[in-house]
This record gives C-alpha cells, sequence and structure tokens, in this order.
C-alpha cells in the first residue's frame, strides 16, 4: 500500500490515497483533504502547497488507514508505503532515519478532520537511540541531543507504553536536584543519568520495551495514535460534543525542527487576534530555546510574542507576513505553532484559534470590515454560537468547580448567595433587616409570593422545571435551584445527608447548572461586547420574513426588558401571572370562594379593573408591536394556600373561618392530575364569566391606548383546546367583549395547539381560530405521558444515562413524535386556512438545538423567555441559514 | 301537484311522487316506498299490494312534501293534489268527503321511514260536523255517530290546535258522572252535552278554530303532522337516537273502518309471537265495540287475543293466515293492528314488533329453524343489540323511577341495598354483626381493601370511573357509585345538600345508572334466556378470523368467570390488583420502605412466591387458551396509605414509627401528575429487580404447570412505553428471568401503546415487541389532556350537554384524533414487522359503538371485562358483518 496508491480495502471503490506528502497534496479537493489528512494535515499542505510558507517536511497516513486499523488490525502493505514515505522524507531533508552521524528525527501526531484539541497523542523526537544519539551530538552538540532523547523517551514512554510512572515529575525533581531553571538548562551528565533513570522505570514495566530500531519506533507510535482515537478521554470527548467515531484520525509524521537547538532557536504559539477580547492584535508565547511543547505545557515562564519580534526582527517580520497569509486565507483568527531553528523560522500547524464568546462576537463583527477578509454578515452570524452567547450574557460563579453540597434542577438561571431561610415569615423579617436571603422550601405556593418577590434565590426540594417555585422565579428573573431531592427541609434549618444548614447559614446556589453549595462565592458579572447588537442586528436581517422572535412577558417591567432585548412582539402574555402578585391574591380567593353569582361577579369585576391595568402598561411598553395575552390557564388550586398545610391546622384546631373556607374550597378544586384537569378553557366553561372579564379587561386597555393616542396591537389566545365547538364558544365570548366595549372589530383570536387532539384536528380549529400558538411544553407532557413536575428530578437523569431516550425532549423537541404533530398541526391548519399564522411559545422556543425543527414544520414565530432572546435570535438566523443554503454548516463551529 | 306526478322541487331531478296509493305502490321499490311512504305508509302498500290483505282504502302524501313544507310553507299545488287524492278514496269506498248522507270519515296518521313510536300525531275519524253526523247517524246509529264526533273533536283538538286543556279528563269525568264503564256507553244525550262541552273548550282557546269544512279539517291536520316532526318531543327523540332531522315524515290517509260501529265491530292488536317472552305464539289484546285508540290507550279492560278467535272463529282464522302471511314477509316477529266492522276483519298496521331482550335472543334463534323464514346465523345475531343482551344480564331495581337523592358516575354495574358506615372499621364490624353494607367514602386507598371485599356496594363522592373504588369494585364484581360530587362525607354520617344520611341508615346504590336513592329498592334478578349461548356462538363463529373477544381478568375466580363467559383468552392481567389484596400489601409496603439492597430483594421474593401461586391458579383455568400479563403498571404510592390522613396523624402526634415511614416514603412517592410520574416501565427502570421477579414468578408458574401436564399459553406484555430503548431494556429482562428458570425460549413479549409517542413511534416499537396491545383509556387520557379522574365528575356531563364534544371518550373511542392515532399504531407497527398481532385492552374494546372502529383500524382482539364479554362478542361479530357485507345495516333494528 504505497504512497498515492488506491486504497483496495475500500468497498465503495472510492480512489483514495493512504499516504499523503503535504507538498503533494495541492490536487486533492479542500474537503477531501479534511477528511483523508485532518485538520493539521490538512493545514500543513495548504501551508505548504499554496501559501509557500516553510513548513518542515511531512507526510500524513490518512484517516482511511486508520479505519482500517482499527477494524482489521496493522494493513499488511502499510509497512512498506511506510518505509517508501519515510524513503521520500530522507529525499527532502537529506538526512536518513536512524543515521548513525545526522539521523533524521520525526514527530508523530494525530489530527482528525474534525478538532478535537489535546485529545490524542504525540510522539516527538522519534528516530534516536544512544547511537543515533552520539550521532546528533556529534553533528551539534551533546546537550541538544541528550536534550531531545530524553524528550523521545518520555513521550513513547507515556504516549505508546503507557507507562503508569509519573514521568514528569521524575524530570522536574531531576531539575530541582540540579538546581536549574529548566530540564533544557540540565548539564550532559545529569541529562545522562535522567535518560537512564527513564528508561530503567520503561524497563521495570511488564510488558513494556522501548525498540532501538527507528523504523520499529515509528510503526509503534503510528498504532499509538490511531489506537488514542479509541481512548477514553478521546471517546467521551466524542459523544460530548456529538463527533462521529467511525471517521478516525490521520497521523502526520513530520521532519522535526529543534527549538531546542542552541540560543537562536525557540518555539511560539501565536493567535492572529486576541482570543480572549478579540481585540486585533496579534497574541501568544515565545519560549527561546525550546521545543513547541514547552511553550503550551504551562511549566515554563514565556515570554510575550512582541519580544519575538524584538529578539528576532527579521523573523518576527516574517512570521506576521505568514499571520496575515493566514487569517485572510482562513477569513478568521487563525492559532499558529512556529519554531526557529538556528535562525530559520518554521510553520508547524495553523488551526482556526478556539476564543472566548466576547471575542468570537468581536471578531465575527470586525471580519465583516476587515479588507483582506470581507466576511459577509451571514458569515459573521453563523460564526457565533449559543455558547459564546451564554458566555456573555450570564452572570456565574468565578469559580466553576467549587464542591457541592448537592444539587438540583437549574430552574432560572444565575449565581445567588445568601443566607438560607426556611419559612416565608423568616425570610422577609430577614430581608427587612438588610440580609441578602435564599428562601428554601420543599415547594412554594401562592403563599410564599411575597417572599419570593425580595429574596436573592430560591431552593425547593421537591417540584421540577414548572414548579410553581421555577416559574414565578424565571418570570422576575430570580436564580433558582429547584427538586433538590436529597434536601430535607423543616421550619429553622434543612439537611443533606449528615450536613445541616441552620437558618441564618450562607449558602450559594446556581441556577444556571442547579448547584448548591455551602458558604458565600464570588460572583461575576457578565460584560456584553457593544458588538453583541450588531451581529443580532444582523441575525434578525437574516430571519426576518421567516421566523420572527417575539418575548414571552407578563408584565410591563418585562415587556420593557423583552423590547429592549429586541423582541418584535410578546407572543406569550400570561395572565395568570398577573394574577399570583400578592395584592391580587385576595382577589382571586375571592373570586374562587364566591358563593353567589353576585359575589363572583364583584370579584370579577375588580380583578377586571386590577388586570385592564396591568394590559395598558404592556400595551404602551409594546406600543406599535403585537402582544399575544393568553387567557388564565392554570387549575384553581394554584391560586390555593397548599392543603396539607391547611389540613394540619384543622388537626390542630388553629384553622379560623376564611382558614375553614380555604380547606373547603381547596378541597374541592384538588384534582388527581391537575396537569390534565380543569384548567385552561375548561376553566371558562365552568366559569363563564372569566374569559369575557379577562377579554374586556384587555379590550378596554386598548380602548384607553388608542384614546391617548398608542397603537396598541393585541392578539388573544385560547388555551388547552381540545375540539372546535370548545373553542367557538370561547372564541364568541371574546368577539362579545370586544363588541361590549364598544370596539368596531374584534383583534385576532386564535388557539393553543397543547394537546395532541389539538395537534391532530388543527384542521378543524383552524376553521374557528385566526391563528396558532404551539405551547410545545403541554405537548411534550401529555405525548411521552411525562408529568415534568414528576419525571425531571425522579427519572428524566437515570433514563438520559442508560441511553432510553436520546436527550430530555423538554430542553429539546422531541423530533420524532413532539415535532410530528407540530408538524401535522401546521399542514392541516394552514390545509383548512391557507397562510394561518404559527407561532411556539413553549420553551423549545428558545433552545438552539430546537429552533431549525420549528422552522422545518413550518413555523411563523418563536416566543421565548426575554432572557433567551438573543440565543433564540441567533438560533433563527442559523435554522434560517441551513435552510437557504444547505452545507453552509461548514461555515459554522 | 297531482298524484304520481314528479316533484319540480326536487332539484336533483330525481323523479319522486308526492302523493302514493297504497293499492298503486307497486312500482316503487321497497327502499324508495319506505323513504317516500315512511314505515306505515310502505306496509300498508305492502299488505294492500303483494300480500292482497283487507286493508282500507288509503292514500300517502311522500316525506318529500313535508320536507318541502317544513322548508318553504303548503306547497301551493298540494291542495289541487289532495282533492284529487280524496277524489281517489271517494271512488274507492263509494262514499264522499262531507257527504251529509254518508260521509266518508278519514284517518290522518304520521309514519317516517325510521319507525318513532309515539313521537308524533294522529287524527282520527276527520270528515264529521254536525251535519255529517246527523247523517252518520241516520246511516247507521246515533250513539255510534256522536261516539265519532266525539273523538274527532277530542284529537283535532289535541292534535291541530294543541288545545292545552286535559280532554281525557273531561271525558273521563263525563263517564264517571254518567256511571258507566266506557265513553262508548255513554247515552247519546250524554255524548252530545260531551261533544258541546268539548267544543267549548276549544272556543274558548284564544285564536283556536274546529273548522267544519271537512276538506279545511283534513288540510289542517296534514299540515299538523308535518308540524308534528319539528315537535319537541320528536326532536328530543331523534337526537337520543341518532336519527337525520333532514328526512321527514310521510302523512297517511285512511278511509275510516269503525270497531266502533256496533257489537260485531271491534279492535285489536297482535304480536305474531310473544314479545315479552319470545315464544311462538300469537299474543294481543283486543276491545269489541271499540276503535283501535282505546285498546292501546291502557285505560280499558281488554280481552286476550284468543278470545277473539273464539268470539269470531271466522275473522280469528282470518287474522292467523294474514299474521302467518306477515311474519313470513317481513321475516321477523310483527306487531299488527285490525279492526273488525260489522263482521269484517281489516287489517290497519303491520310493522315489526318491539321485544325485550330475552324475547330478541329467542326469536331471533327459533326462527333461523323456522322454514317459514329461514333466517341465516348471520341475520339472527345481526338482529340483537347490546341493549337487548343488557336487559338479560344485569341485575337491576325493579322501578326504574324512585326519586334519587343524588347521583354519581355507573362504576360497577349493579344493584345494592345496605346501611351506610363511612369508615372501613365501621363497615367491617357493621358486616360482622351480619348487617348488608354499603360502604361510604369520600375516596377509597388501600387501607380500605379489607371493607371494599366484604360489603354489597361502594359509594364515594370523589374520583372517577378509574379511581381506586371503581377498579376494585369491577374487579370484585361489587356495585359502585363514584365521584357523587355533592356527596359530604364525615365519619359518622354524610350529607346531600340538606339530606344527613347517618351510619346505620340504609340506601341503594344503582352502579349501573350512578343513581343513589334512601331506603330499600326491590332488586330484580336477572334472566339469561337458554338461546344466547347458541347467539353467541354464532357471533364468534361470524366474528372469528377476524376480531377474537378475550377477557380482563387478575385472578383466577375472574378467569374462570371470563372463561364460562366465552373468552379466547386474556388480553390482559393486572399485576397490581394481586398486591392489592390485604395479605399482599404488607409485602408491597416492605419492598417500598426497602432501605437496603437486602431488605429489598428479600421482599421482592417472598412477593414473587405469592405471584406465581397466583399465576399458576390463572393458567389452570385458562389452560390452552393465551393469558397476557401486563407487568407492575401503577406508581408506588397506590400501595401506600393516604398521606392526608397520616400528615393529620403526625400533627395529633399519633403516629407511630411505622406510620413515620410510611408517611416519609408516601411523601417522597407523592405525585403531582401521577398518572404521568413514575408508574408502568418506569418504575421497572427506576427498581430494576421488579419486572424481572415478576416474570421469574410467572415462568415459575409455568414451568410448573407444564410439570403438571399442562399447556400454559403465556404473553408478557410492558406498561407505558415511550421509546424503543426503554422497552427493548425491559423485554431483555423478561428474557433473562425466562433464561432464569431454564425455559427454552421466552414467550411472547409486547408492549401496551398507551401514549402517543407509543403510536406515532410504532415502527420503532415494533422492532423490539412481539405484539402490541393499545390501551385506549391512557392514550384517551393523553390524546385529550383529561385526566379521567378529575374530568368526569367535574365537567365531562357540561361539555356533553353544551355539544364541545360529540360524547364521552372514556365511553366511546375518539374516532378522530384517539382513533387516528389507532390507526397509525396499526399501520407504523405493521410497517416494521407485517402480521404483528394487536389487541386493544381500554374500556373501548367492550363497547358496542367503539368496536366498529377498532376492527377499521386493522385490530385483531379485544380484551374487556367479564362482564361485557357477551356484547362484545356480539359487538364484534356485528362489525365484522358490516365490513364484510356493507349495506347489512338493514338487517339490525
Amino acid at each position: 500500500m504505497g504512497q498515492g496508491q488506491p486504497d483496495n480495502d475500500n468497498p465503495g471503490g472510492i480512489v483514495a490515497p493512504s499516504i499523503v506528502f503535504i507538498d503533494e497534496a495541492g490536487s486533492l479537493a479542500p474537503d477531501q483533504k479534511r477528511a483523508l489528512m485532518g485538520g493539521k494535515g490538512a493545514s500543513l499542505a495548504l501551508m505548504a502547497t499554496t501559501l509557500s510558507l516553510p513548513v518542515p517536511p511531512a507526510f500524513t497516513i490518512t484517516t482511511e488507514v486508520c479505519r482500517s486499523y482499527l477494524s482489521s488490525g496493522w494493513p499488511p502493505d502499510l509497512d512498506e508505503g511506510l518505509r517508501a514515505a519515510v524513503a521520500g522524507l530522507e529525499e527532502r531533508t537529506g538526512r536518513r532515519l536512524g543515521d548513525p552521524d545526522n539521523p533524521l528525527l520525526l514527530s508523530v501526531r494525530s489530527g482528525a478532520a474534525i478538532s478535537m484539541p489535546g485529545m490524542m497523542d504525540t510522539v516527538l523526537n522519534l528516530g534516536l537511540n544512544s547511537e543515533t544519539t552520539a550521532g546528533l551530538a556529534g553533528a551539534t552538540d551533546e546537550r541538544f541531543a541528550l536534550d531531545s532523547h530524553r524528550r523521545f523517551v518520555q513521550s513513547y514512554a507515556e504516549v505508546v507504553l503507557r507507562v503508569a510512572a509519573d514521568l514528569p515529575e521524575v524530570v522536574a525533581s531531576a531539575v530541582r536536584e540540579a538546581g536549574v531553571d529548566h530540564e533544557f538548562d540540565l548539564e550532559p551528565g545529569m541529562l545522562s543519568e535522567l535518560i537512564a533513570d527513564l528508561r530503567q522505570i520503561v524497563a521495570d514495566q511488564p510488558g513494556a520495551t522501548l525498540p532501538d530500531d527507528p523504523f520499529e519506533q515509528l510503526r509503534t507510535s503510528v498504532a499509538a495514535v490511531f489506537d488514542s482515537w479509541m481512548g477514553e478521554r478521546a471517546v467521551e470527548y466524542r459523544r460530548r460534543e456529538g463527533i462521529d467515531g467511525d471517521i478516525g484520525t490521520a497521523c502526520t509524521i513530520q521532519a522535526m525542527v529543534f527549538g531546542n537547538r542552541d540560543d537562536s532557536s525557540g518555539s511560539g504559539v501565536v493567535f492572529t487576534r486576541d482570543p480572549a477580547t478579540g481585540e486585533n492584535h496579534s497574541t501568544g508565547d515565545y519560549l527561546p530555546g525550546a521545543q513547541g511543547e514547552d511553550v503550551v505545557s504551562g511549566t515554563h515562564a514565556t515570554l510575550p510574542i512582541d519580544d519575538f519580534s524584538r529578539l528576532m526582527p527579521e523573523q518576527g517580520a516574517e512570521l506576521d507576513r505568514a499571520l496575515e497569509l493566514l487569517e485572510d486565507h482562513y477569513r478568521d483568527m487563525c492559532d499558529v505553532e512556529f519554531t526557529v531553528e538556528q535562525g530559520h523560522l518554521h510553520i508547524l500547524q495553523c488551526r482556526v484559534g478556539k476564543r472566548t464568546g466576547a471575542a468570537a462576537i468581536r471578531i465575527a463583527s470586525q471580519l465583516v470590515e476587515d479588507p483582506g477578509v470581507s466576511l459577509t454578515r451571514a458569515e459573521a452570524v453563523a460564526r457565533i454560537t449559543p455558547d459564546h452567547l451564554s458566555q456573555v450574557l450570564h452572570v456565574g460563579f468565578a469559580e466553576t468547580d467549587t464542591p457541592e453540597v448537592t444539587h438540583g434542577l437549574g430552574a432560572s438561571p444565575g449565581a445567588a448567595v445568601g443566607r438560607a431561610y426556611m419559612t416565608t415569615e423568616g425570610a422577609i423579617d430577614a430581608v427587612e433587616r438588610g440580609e441578602q436571603v435564599i428562601l428554601v422550601r420543599r415547594e412554594t405556593s401562592p403563599d410564599d409570593v411575597a417572599a419570593m418577590a425580595v429574596v436573592e434565590g430560591i431552593l425547593t426540594s421537591h417540584g421540577g422545571l414548572v414548579s410553581h417555585a421555577a416559574v414565578v422565579a424565571r418570570g422576575w428573573g430570580t436564580p433558582c435551584v429547584c427538586g433538590a431531592e436529597q434536601v430535607e427541609v423543616a421550619d429553622d434549618h434543612f439537611r443533606v445527608g449528615d450536613v445541616v444548614v441552620t437558618e441564618g447559614d450562607t449558602i450559594s446556589i446556581d441556577g444556571t447548572t442547579g448547584s448548591v453549595t455551602l458558604g458565600g462565592r464570588g460572583v461575576v458579572e457578565s460584560v456584553v461586547p457593544p458588538e453583541l447588537d450588531l451581529i443580532l442586528d444582523w441575525a434578525d436581517e437574516i430571519a426576518s420574513g421567516n421566523l420572527a422572535v417575539r418575548a414571552n412577558a407578563d408584565t410591563a417591567e418585562d415587556a420593557a426588558t423583552a423590547r429592549e432585548a429586541g423582541a418584535v412582539g410578546i407572543g406569550l402574555c400570561r395572565t395568570e401571572h398577573m394574577f399570583l402578585s400578592p395584592d391580587r391574591l385576595p382577589l382571586v380567593r375571592a373570586m374562587i370562594l364566591a358563593e353567589t353569582a353576585e359575589a363572583e361577579t364583584e370579584a370579577l369585576e375588580q380583578l377586571g379593573t386590577a388586570q385592564q391595568a396591568d394590559f395598558e402598561g404592556i400595551l404602551d411598553v409594546m406600543d406599535g408591536l403585537p402582544v399575544t395575552v393568553r387567557l388564565l390557564d392554570p387549575p384553581l388550586h394554584e391560586f390555593l394556600p397548599d392543603i396539607g398545610d391547611l389540613v394540619v391546622d384543622e388537626a390542630r384546631g388553629d384553622l379560623d373561618p376564611e382558614g375553614q373556607a380555604l380547606l373547603k374550597s381547596a378541597r374541592y378544586w384538588t384534582e388527581v392530575n391537575p396537569m390534565m384537569g380543569t384548567r385552561g378553557v375548561r376553566l371558562a366553561h365552568l366559569r363563564p364569566g372569566l374569559y369575557r372579564m379577562q377579554a374586556k379587561a384587555l379590550f378596554s386597555a386598548v380602548m384607553a391606548r388608542c384614546a391617548a393616542g398608542g397603537d396598541p396591537l393585541v392578539e388573544v389566545m385560547i388555551p388547552l383546546t381540545v375540539s372546535g365547538p370548545e373553542l367557538a364558544l370561547a372564541i364568541e365570548w371574546v368577539r362579545e367583549a370586544a363588541a361590549d366595549v364598544g370596539m368596531g372589530e374584534a383583534p385576532p383570536v386564535g388557539t393553543m395547539i397543547e394537546t395532541p387532539r389539538a395537534a391532530l384536528l388543527a384542521g378543524d380549529l383552524a376553521g374557528h381560530a385566526d391563528f396558532f400558538s404551539v405551547g410545545s411544553n403541554d405537548l411534550t407532557q401529555l405525548t411521552f405521558g411525562f408529568s415534568r413536575d414528576d419525571v425531571e428530578g425522579r427519572f428524566m437523569d437515570l433514563y438520559l444515562d442508560r441511553g432510553l431516550l436520546d436527550h430530555n425532549p423538554f430542553e429539546h423537541l422531541d423530533d420524532a413524535a413532539v415535532g410530528e404533530l407540530v408538524d401535522l398541526a401546521v399542514q392541516r391548519g394552514r390545509g383548512a386556512k391557507p397562510g394561518l399564522k404559527v407561532g411556539v411559545c413553549g420553551e423549545h422556543a428558545g433552545d438552539p438545538r430546537s429552533i431549525p425543527r420549528l422552522l422545518a414544520a413550518g413555523v411563523d414565530y418563536l416566543s421565548c423567555s426575554p432572557a433567551r432572546l438573543p440565543t433564540a435570535r441567533l438560533a433563527a438566523a442559523h435554522a434560517v441559514l441551513e435552510t437557504a443554503t444547505p452545507g453552509r454548516g461548514s461555515l459554522r463551529r
């Protein structure tokens, strides 16, 4: 199997070379180059051919060979091919592998088509044994030869032989004993001793042999590189990143150049722009007299890259030209490794550089203006990932690895530190004393709302991501961890196993990760780069007309945040959240407890007055943009106190008449499965005055805004529909309310699509509805029969760990079943009413992984929480770009 | 628009006569005859032509005319047609309408294509006024003429003029005053006074006029008959029976014959067989000197029909010949009205007779053997309705209209009378004292099971048809009413509004209708006719190969009942019900409370031993027939005491250590929406020993039965699946258990299709499952987002009343959405695995209205509760017949 020969093992018959010299790879198409030679081999080939940069001679054993090796072992003809390739290197360098006088030394590096930094292994200075080391010493100097030999022994022992001992520590201790700064300062005698020690450690390991024969060193190193593809770290990394495990790695063998050669030698790593901030100047490290591994190991004090140009002006200028060439070619910030050997610059590697979120945003926007690159706006937007945004947007804890005392569900993102209080009264008193407070409860109920409004964060032991605590906390942007099941909550302390946290103790909760720690942690405020707005504006340009992004907002404050964050409307205004505030709760309870029609009407009217003011506030903020108001959805028991507490009070004889009335009502409204009980439009049919009151309050607000010269645009949405007549009657009430307040024409009235039946009967519903809004949370619950409150804490993790589900369907849309129901809802809805507007207002509307699926289903707009708006705007643009130009994905990292 | 002329109003251009003489209707096809002339007109036409029976001359105004009248008012040319038709009658009878000497009198009767007995109106003796009455008196006798006049005035006043007064009471009081038995015994003078009184009542009603002109009498009577089609009673009847309201009624005008003419006259009604028992002899009533209305009014003491043959042997023989002819023609038992006028027999009407369930069964089976009829077995089966079966199978209360004190859901059919006890202890003590007891609870829990096992009936105020009470009661065949929401239960009494029922008071509950009454009611045991087995065997013959009927049975006793009732296997054996018996509950709780793996294993082993014995019992009973065992399904909290009671005990300090452990566990396992929580295969993944234990117990039972020479055929079913891997792992446990006990090959393992996702992903699931069983209850719950426990008592009635849903989808399968999911499950399942066996084991499997839809979906077998087996076997045959020969529906009444 010689270089450039067809690979006979390839059953598809595609002609693919098994070994390619980087200076002969010009004929391969870029994609093919990357697939066969890996990122590293491909970039070397590019530099050696197209860019004519000084690259040491090298060849690549292709990924084809790796795949063959991994499935059937060492290919019989690979030895022959390898010998021929080594001969090619010898010809190019004028040295011979194993030549006792002037030996050719090699590096052996892995490199897959997709970057997996640090995940696989490298052998350096290959070709040395006692004989060639002596020859090298003769041709150069002894310290350099021995230092190189030590490096070879160490890397071969670690990578190929998997020696268990801590070899870096053996080297470090030799350095300490010698009283020098670096291992390459060791005297030849000490180096010889160190090499002997290392070789002894290898000899002591059963079955381990360090071959003297350079070709045998090469064979075993290549095999080790291939094996590292299946190493634990690499497999785990691929699983996490979703990289196909079948593609295999290439292996590049390159003639060594020596930064450790002498004082006019050295190695460096440089980024064409600052990878932390994105500022447009090269940034990096240089280490004189060292090999590249010394620069990146972090164990040596490196010089800033600017010093390199100072020390070696000529080479510095040559490097700057190379960097410019590379950035213009890659059209992106690059990460470049170089070595200077006796004054000669060699570029060893180039790849597109990793960067922080802030840098990604700044670089992408700057490259649009850069005349050498002229990135398109679409390319700039495509390069920003949701992770980049997350980095710049969320407040987090400074350290990320503080040991946690327990862990729950990250229910409302953000970091909070405060003193733990386990009762609403205790929490409020503490806040009034000026303390920062974390409210810790088994679960929360409307009676806790007064405390929830003033604390720094909320921790509950029960309930999932749609529990009362989670929903309220997200609404107010208060960090919240819920469903931390190991926490046992009492009135004056809580316990996690043996740990007892007493009232007033400080704890920290991370609402993003779900982590709970004892004591206070340092919080890092996020810094949003000014270029973000530019990127998001471009994203909106791209998505506009295909996928609009609105926000979920229930109050004027939320609406203002949402508008500020770029929402083009409110897609979900939940009227129940208005009812939950401490001053409204008594009015709602009065309505629920009303024993006469008059009392009910009076309570409804008071609620109506209050709601009208709320609506006016929201419509004022959103003037000129659509606001979709969902009429009351949750079951009534959510507005009542916890029945368990009432029952206990009753048993103790502590229940006053109001408490007794509440208990009776709570008993009456208690449901076995409230999620599938009397809520949404069902409640409206039981209490026909309710929706009419809400609609009237809303439309009165519209009239008031119009009178004030505003431009209010409302849409009304009926929740939890299952049948056409059920929807039609509710819509009639809304239209009657419009007539009642003297509106000329009623605003659009639509329906939520939340039940599988609504999705399947979308054709019928479209006969009545002016628009659809898919409630993907409830639809997911019903499609799986998964109650979020119950399954997420209990068995979701186990299901994901065992692979029983691909992913948590509440986090990312279930493509198969829920996705099909969304498809059917859109198709059947538009079949009955062409052009029907369809939105999505579940969690998935803010999830970048779900958004392309929703676009594919034909959805017109998304509505997500204000905090997810930037992510959703970006993801919407990405989804539209993917759809518009298939394969455009290669622009995205 | 004359008789026999084309109806120009018919936009479709179909030539349809608007008026048809019964003796000229021979050219109409039977279906057309019935559609145009109604059932009554068609039968008269048949008798007058084909059968040559003595029928008084008549013509029918067709349903076409009625439809035209109802949409556009009295047709302009109808007067002319009516006059021509009357002329035809005059020609046939030799009398003239309005002739003062010998007047022609008419009856005007409604009659739709579909029988609506008693729902519409009739005017008799039309044509009389003072002048023609005098003429009639002259031609016959005065008493007869006046009696006929009185009848005309009364029927016209009631039917056409809708006089509000109680005219029958006016007549009855005149009879009482005269001291005679019957109104036709009144002397002419008294009759004249009575007529004057009746006419005065008419005159007193504003706007009411009784025309003297006979043709005007006729016109207004025809209009009244047409109007009666839209009368409240008729509309309500059609709504209930699902009859199309657009078809309209025909109106038949017939020359009167007079059973009240003299002593050699009379009227009778006769059934060709006994409509109560089905015995093969004619049965009926005869009333000398009376018109037909007197016979059926129930106000006169009639003679048995045998007396008619005795009184008038010649006419009796003629009638017998007519009855035989009619039964042979209709191929069914007939209901015949006749009148003898002065020795001349006239047949006035014939229709297929209504009958009891027992009679229907006996008659259908006998007609198969009857040489004159030779009914096919398929026809016989098709004629038995689910109502017929219900009549012969269920124990019920004697009277059906006892006023109820409240009403709940009929959760387990049957009637029960007993003393009310509100606590489990109270109920058990009372049973031990020898009392019959009804247990009354808010809801039941496993702690009530000991009482539930010994009481006559169960009444709960909360929970629906799948509540604990309902499920346990149905399992044991104990009558149960649940979800009687108005009932407020305390420890020593219960209250319904102002009514207080104290412990020990007797109440009656009807588990079929949901009715609750105070005091004891008489119970009627059902009598099953021996021919039922024959009919059901024929039904099985018909359905066999298309739709098998199995039963749901959880115990050997249930299995025996099911096998006895004709089940060809068990389609659903719920293993949780075995766990609920009082002696197993401690074992289950030990498993739940186990704090160590050893304790859990020990508890599982004890349960396994107990289950094995249960399984052996069932397999013994079902030897040679398949038994499908569903592994544990319900959430664990169902096996724990009520948390509310425990909390109260805790607050009172009454909780012992075991109680505390139970409370802790109950708290842990409490779920917000248990229906969508940790149950089914999810529970199995949390407690991996559970399914393996159950499968091992089952397979050990199989091995034991085999060793004993039996032929056990088991199938194992995994509940609540949502994904392929989830199912695959559970199936693996079952197969491992089979290997553990040394079975050569594991029995079939299938999955329930209960979640919408399972239905949509049926293709994936079929890759793992050997069969499917659709759990249509849960599938309905999730498709609608309707928790049965919550919606049925709360808003289902309201939804049905307001037409927001066509029907309760838990009673009859929702064709649209749930039906589509069943279709998809079958199609996709068989797409992946051709020939995949699919069963249904929800309530719908026993519902005659749902069964045709399930057959259409392609289902192979049904599995229903043993009590519904006869109905399901019959409905399966009906469904197969409908499918095999479309239009066969006309065989069914």
